[in-house]
């Protein structure tokens, strides 16, 4: 993954897949977000957590790139990004998010999503590293 | 191209490459666009055109697919999109246009734009039919 390899030239990231039901028919809707969510929580220990929800706070990438700027100085926090599934998150991940983000007013799949947050990430890093040389 | 292809077995969709500016400084912007500009205009006919434009229109998926719809049923005019270059497309393109089309606050790169543009023509034309079908 090309934007996973230049991100990892400037800040340590890695990719993890979790656990997704599988098999079942889609009107199981509660229960395959359960299954993700049982997934997830085993990974998350005390990290920023940020959603991708289609009704999350939008942003220009100046202001995301300035949002990862501003959550790295005021802690040492791991941040996880959250990608859903093709019925979303649950709710209770949803809840224990520290934000929920949203791309755009469009449904993307989720494997599109993952590269547009991998290149809106790497961008933001990018824009970050100018803005301290700039200094 | 994946998407492409799926949207060839729905309906007609041809990816069009155009004359792009090479090995001129980015303080040549103007220059840079008028090239790209005249590259494009060789390919216009009188078809209905949509640019890509960070601040052009949002829609949700359902009001881009009801859009290409009611343009379909409007006229007989082919659909043209019109993806600019890293700094964009000359005014006199956007002027000539007939929508400025948005996907998010965020900058994406034109080859991520182009995933995107296409994954959402397919994403149209499926919801489409699936409301001809329920009819």
């Amino acid at each position: 993954m090309e934007y996973l390899a230049k991100i990892n030239r400037m800040e340590p990231c890695e990719l993890i897949e979790t656990k997704e039901a599988k098999g079942l028919p889609e009107k199981c809707g509660k229960k395959i977000k359960d299954i993700g969510a049982d997934g997830l929580e085993k990974q998350f220990k005390d990290e920023y957590i940020i959603c991708l929800f289609d009704r999350g706070k939008d942003m220009s990438s100046e202001e995301f790139a300035r949002f990862l700027e501003d959550t790295d100085s005021s802690g040492s926090r791991n941040k996880t990004f959250v990608v859903g599934g093709f019925l979303g998150l649950a709710d209770r991940i949803l809840k224990r998010s520290n934000l929920l983000l949203s791309f755009s007013r469009m449904t993307f799949s989720h494997e599109l999503t993952r590269v547009i947050l991998l290149e809106q990430i790497f961008r933001a890093l990018t824009i970050n590293k100018g803005r301290l040389y700039a200094k």
